[in-house]
């Protein structure tokens, strides 16, 4: 059981941004809803992995951010995959309540561009 | 009907990285499988809905890449979402063939992290 270092595997195989950041997409695991799109550092893939709960690293506060701890609304982890070239993780939970900060289901709720 | 210019509402609402882009995740409208994370600039948004197919900005090549052009996997537009900060959209497409360039449907398909 790794708990204090991401799986050197998986830390390997991701390509990060300048700032040590992957695109993290996060989806309801039995409909396939789209619910929200965060950033994930090694630490915070590595925190979400160890305790089945969904951390992000929030580029405008500067820290980490366990998703539900203030509002209640938990992302219970089901799974992750990695995408081809490293850069992007599918995350798949459990969503209680509104993922998106609004109050919406999902964050992309908010505002249809074309349809 | 603007053609050479992104709609300015849009184009306000977005917020971009320092490299003017926001991210792209490409979703089957029927089955809701998240198929694969692009990056997009205003003008590959503009061509996108100005022309129904899938248009991003390659990070590594430097230059538009107009999804299916080579490999003939195009992906025609059903509709896009922005998330609540502007920062990510959501395609919908009818995706033909594979839409990962290893010839796997999804580009998550390539390596389970955890399950």
């Amino acid at each position: 059981m790794q708990t204090e270092q991401l799986d050197p595997d998986v830390a390997a195989r991701l390509r990060r941004t300048a700032d040590g950041l992957v695109c993290a997409v996060v989806q309801q695991h039995d409909t396939h809803e789209v619910l929200m799109v965060g950033w994930m550092d090694d630490e915070a893939l590595r925190r979400t992995l160890a305790e089945g709960r969904v951390t992000f690293w929030s580029r405008s506060r500067g820290e980490y951010w366990r998703k539900g701890d203030t509002s209640g609304h938990v992302q219970h982890l089901r799974g992750v995959r990695m995408d081809c070239d490293g850069d992007a993780l599918l995350i798949s939970v459990d969503q209680v309540g509104a993922a998106c900060h609004t109050g919406h289901r999902s964050c992309f709720d908010a505002f249809e561009v074309s349809r």
